[in-house]
């Protein structure tokens, strides 16, 4: 590309329009590819300018692009998150999901690229990025279970549940992308909050402040959500097992 | 280290048993420290022997050692997953957490360090080898649900359920270790087993085949044992939920 024929654009952008105009492009970029497979000049090529440019505005290279790109999709992400606290909690719940599950639909390659680790642009910079998203989701959960829990939460044995909950997701998120994103979106996402529920109901059965909150939240579940359907299919498989009561 | 004070020990063990002694002593370090804190200089200091001596067995340096090292280590925690097919699915599942939550204890520094990741030795390599142990611990479970499913395992939604509940069991080892090992790793083990029958019931509910063994998985279960504490716990819980029914 000739200096001759990109001078203009450079001069119509501001520095923080031409940032951000990078920034879309390095997100759209490793948004759908390891981050191993994109390079500065992909950047460059994709924004329509050149690699000296890239680097008067990301000194530091692809490393600080790939992070400054990450921490944007992790705020994106936490967004996603936010709900209102009204309803029933599947119904928050499911939303939510839809979002995320939207988020990783579109974001795939780069998603299962930074869980599943291994590339040189992953540091602890990186990993304490994600793991913000994760501690953001569960304080997310904890208020919508309790909104009288203080910032430090709720119990041990809760937080336990909720964060291996989280991990449960990501796991089920991996697995759909490998899978052709199979099942549809909104099956993975009611099997998601089904799992919620178990988990919810099995924490309750060893903690009476947990137990407190399920009933509460059962309490104003619909016959015709999630739970609703959960429960009426759970009957004839547990049935047999009158001998364990 | 004088070569005089040490050249006898050298000529004393074979080139086997030199390899499986400097593995030892690497895969000593490497459970109790992260592996960008071990250097071949511990290494060698560990085994009493130079630095020269490590890269003669171990040309690749302080990468090669930690493959091998973790190598040997998940084939020791796949040893940890066999189990007898008899009795109730929840005592072989408690032997085999036992066994695998005894190894978390045992290495927990690197075990955290390598599920973490982030560190410099991560390559696609050691990648690899952990999938292969999560493949392997699901591999199991499938056989013992039902001996009678072929080497591809069940349908598309179990398979989902094992593996997400494999990496809540990683989160929840991860948190353990995060939190001084409390609780108990017996009070871990139960709950990751009830945890593990929540799931199971919870995906019955939607597919026939798992419904079919998952019946047949609660009829032996005994009424001391963990499910039948779990189904009694659980009562009071939903018991105000019946409008859902």
């Amino acid at each position: 590309m000739s200096s001759n024929g990109t001078a203009p654009a450079y001069r119509r952008l501001s520095v923080d329009e031409r940032r951000t105009q990078l920034l879309v492009h390095a997100l759209g970029l490793f948004a759908h590819r390891p981050p191993d497979e994109v390079s500065l000049d992909d950047v460059a090529a994709s924004a329509g300018v050149s690699r000296p440019l890239v680097y008067r505005y990301f000194p530091g290279g692809k490393q600080q692009l790939y992070e400054v790109a990450l921490r944007s999709a992790a705020d994106q992400l936490k967004q996603c998150f936010a709900e209102p606290c009204t309803g029933p909690l599947t119904t928050r719940l499911s939303r939510a999901l839809d979002r995320y599950l939207l988020f990783v639909d579109e974001h795939d390659a780069g998603f299962k690229a930074l869980l599943q680790g291994g590339s040189v642009v992953e540091t602890s910079r990186t990993n304490a990025i994600v793991d913000e998203v994760r501690r953001h989701a569960a304080e997310e959960i904890y208020a919508h279970l309790n909104p009288a829990y203080g910032p430090s939460g709720p119990g041990p044995r809760l937080r336990m549940a909720v964060r291996t909950w989280i991990a449960a997701v990501e796991a089920a998120s991996l697995i759909w992308l490998d899978e052709g994103k199979q099942p549809a979106l909104e099956e993975l996402r009611d099997r998601l909050v089904q799992q919620f529920v178990a988990v919810l109901v099995t924490t309750a059965a060893g903690d009476p402040d947990v137990a407190r909150l399920t009933r509460k939240a059962l309490h104003v579940e619909k016959r015709d959500g999630p739970v609703g359907q959960l429960a009426r299919s759970v009957l004839p498989v547990v049935e047999g097992a009158a001998h364990l009561l």
